[in-house]
C-alpha cells in the first residue's frame, strides 16, 4: 500500500490514479439492455451495476468479499461542552463494536461485511480547534495513512463508517470551512444535543471556522477534523488505487471525505453516499458535492450503519446484473 | 386456510382477523430505547422494528423465513391496444420466473426469500372491461382464494409480486374507480408505451371506469381487476390471518390491494410498501393509502422485486433489534 507524504502530493494525485472503466461500463449498460425487463425497469440497480463494473474494471462486477472499516477519534473541541456525553463513551462503544453488540455489528453481519475497527489514539484527543488547529499535519498524515493501510486489497466494495464523540461538531466545521455559510447552516442534533446545544455547537464552528480561514481542503482537514476524518480520508484513497468502490456512510463519514471533493471532485468519483441523514447538514453537504445516497431512512447514528445497510441494494444490483437471463436465452420477447 | 365465500364478506371481516399487537409493539419500543445508540438514530429500523413485532406477536421478530409469491394473469383489455407486447409475454415470463432467469429470481436468492409462482389460467385472459366486467364475483373469488391458500403458514414474512402484460392500464382504471380522478391521473409508460400508448390507456381508463360506476370496492376488483390483483387480496387476506407482515411491491401491487384498503383502511393495516415505484401513478395511489414505501430507486419493473429488494432493510432492522446490546449489557454511558 502507498504511503502518503504530504498533504499537497494528495491533491495532487487524480492523474496517477486508476479511472473509471468506460469500457466495462459500457459493457455492463449493453447487458442491461438485454436482461429479461423492460429496459430501465431496474431504475438505479442498473446504474450501480453499472457504477461496479467501470469501477471493478469488468463487465460483471462482483459484491462477494465486502469490507467495512470503522474508524474511532476523540476531539479536543469537546472541551467547549458541545456534547452531552462523555468522551469515554467513544472507548466505550469501541469495546462494544469489538464485542459484537452495536449496530453495525449486525448489519455487516446482515450485508456479510467484515468488520474492521480501528481506535485511533483516544487517549490523546486533537486539540480543541477553536484555539489550535486539531492536527499538526504530521499527525494527518499519520491518521491519513492508518486509514489506507487498513483497507483490505482483495475486497469488492468498501464501506467505511466512524465514531467519535464530539465529530458531528466537527463535520459542521469542515463543511463551513470547505463549502461556506455560517454554523448554523450545518450544525445539528448530533447525538442529543437540544436546542442550547446545537446554538453552541453553531458558536464554535463560527469561531473555528474564522481562526482557520484560508487553508487549502487538505490542510482544513488537519485543521479542523479528528484523526477518524482523516483516515476515512486515506482510505477513500486506497479503495481508489485498488480499484475498489466505496460506500460513504451519513454526514460525518461525507464531511471527512469532502477535503478530498473539495481538493478535486475527481478524488471521490469512486464513492457511493449510502443514506442521507436525519442530520440536517447532510442533504446541504451532498448538494454541494452532487452525491445523491441509495437509502432515505431517518437514520442518523453513523458508524457505517446507513452504508452497510445499502450494501444490499448494491448486492442486488449485482445479482440482477449477474445472474438475469437475456431476452435470447430466455425466449422473451421484446429484446 | 379459510376459504372466502362472497366479496361482502370480505368487507366485514376487520372485526374477526388478528390485531396489531401493542404490548408486543410497546415491548420492541421499549426494547430499542436501552440499544447502544442514540435514541431514534436508526430512524425507520426502528419504527419498522416495532411494526413487525406488533404484527408477528412477539417483542423480538424474526425475519428468517421469508416467502415472496409471485401471481400472473392475462387481461382482455388488451384487446384496445394498450400495450405494446403481446399476452405471449406473460407465458414467456412465468417460464423465466420458473427457470430462475427473472429479476425477481435474483433478489429473493439474495433476500434468502422462498419464490412460488402462480400462474392464474393464463390461456383464459379476463373479460375486456371497456365492454363486460373482467372477471364475474364468482372468477374473482376463485382467484382470491388461489392467492389466500399460496400463503405459507409459517413465514415470517410475505412479499407479494404481479406479471401480467397489460395490468399497469388494470392498476390504473382501479385506483381511478377506487380514489377518483381521470385516466390520465393514474395512467404511464408501464411496460414501454409511448406517448399516443399513454393517451390510448388514459381513454380505456376513463371508458371502464364510467362502464363499472357505482360498484363497490370489491365489486369494483371483480370488474376492473386481473386475477392476479384478486389472488394478491386473497394473500394480503391470508397472510393477515397468520399474523404475516407483508410487503407490497410498486403500482400495480399497491392497486391490486388497493380494493381492501377502500373496503377498510384496516384489511392493509399489517402491509408495508417496499418501493415507490417510477410509473407515476404510485406516488398519488401511495398518498391516497397513506403509506410510505421503504425504496425509492426509480424502479418500475414489478414482479415483486422492489419488495423483495426491501426484505433486506427489514431484515437489517430486525438484526439490530435482536442482535445489539444494551446500554447495561455492554457498559456504555448513556441509558
Amino acid at each position: 500500500m502507498r504511503e502518503f507524504t504530504s498533504l499537497t502530493q494528495i491533491a495532487a494525485l487524480v492523474p496517477d490514479l486508476p479511472a473509471f472503466d468506460e469500457a466495462a461500463a459500457a459493457a455492463a449498460q449493453d447487458r442491461q439492455m438485454q436482461l429479461t425487463k423492460p429496459p430501465g425497469s431496474l431504475g438505479r440497480l442498473e446504474e450501480f451495476a453499472a457504477f461496479l463494473a467501470g469501477w471493478q474494471g469488468r463487465e460483471r462486477p462482483q459484491m462477494e468479499t465486502l469490507q467495512a472499516l470503522e474508524f474511532a477519534g476523540n476531539h479536543g473541541v469537546c472541551a467547549q461542552g458541545i456534547n452531552p456525553f462523555p468522551q469515554d463513551v467513544t472507548v466505550q462503544m469501541v469495546a462494544n463494536f469489538k464485542a459484537g453488540g452495536a449496530a453495525i455489528n449486525q448489519l455487516c453481519g446482515v450485508a456479510g461485511a467484515a468488520l474492521d475497527v480501528i481506535a485511533l489514539e483516544l487517549d490523546r484527543p486533537t486539540a480543541d480547534f477553536t484555539e489550535l488547529p486539531a492536527m499538526s499535519q504530521a499527525e494527518c498524515l499519520e491518521a491519513i495513512n492508518r486509514g489506507a493501510a487498513a483497507v483490505s486489497d482483495g475486497a469488492d466494495c468498501l464501506v467505511l463508517g466512524e465514531m467519535g464523540i464530539g465529530n458531528s461538531t466537527v463535520s459542521a466545521a469542515l463543511a463551513a470551512a470547505l463549502f461556506g455559510g455560517a454554523g448554523a447552516d450545518w450544525v445539528g442534533r448530533g447525538t442529543g444535543a437540544d436546542e442550547d446545544g446545537i446554538a453552541r455547537k453553531a458558536e464554535v464552528v463560527d469561531r473555528a471556522v474564522t481562526r482557520h480561514a484560508g487553508l487549502s481542503p487538505l490542510e482544513t482537514l488537519a485543521a479542523l477534523g479528528g484523526r477518524e476524518q482523516a483516515a476515512i480520508c486515506g482510505a477513500v484513497l486506497a479503495a481508489r488505487m485498488a480499484r475498489i468502490p466505496v460506500v460513504l456512510d451519513g454526514y460525518i463519514c461525507t464531511a471527512a471525505a469532502a477535503p478530498l471533493y473539495a481538493a478535486d471532485p475527481a478524488l471521490l468519483a469512486h464513492c457511493l453516499v449510502g443514506h442521507t441523514s436525519a442530520e440536517p447538514g447532510h442533504k446541504r453537504l451532498l448538494a454541494a458535492m452532487h452525491k445523491d445516497p441509495v437509502l432515505d431512512l431517518g437514520m442518523a447514528l453513523g458508524e457505517g450503519t446507513g452504508a452497510a445497510l445499502a450494501l444490499g441494494v448494491l448486492k442486488g444490483a449485482v445479482a440482477c446484473h449477474n445472474g438475469m437471463a437475456t431476452f435470447a436465452e430466455a425466449g422473451v420477447v421484446g429484446g
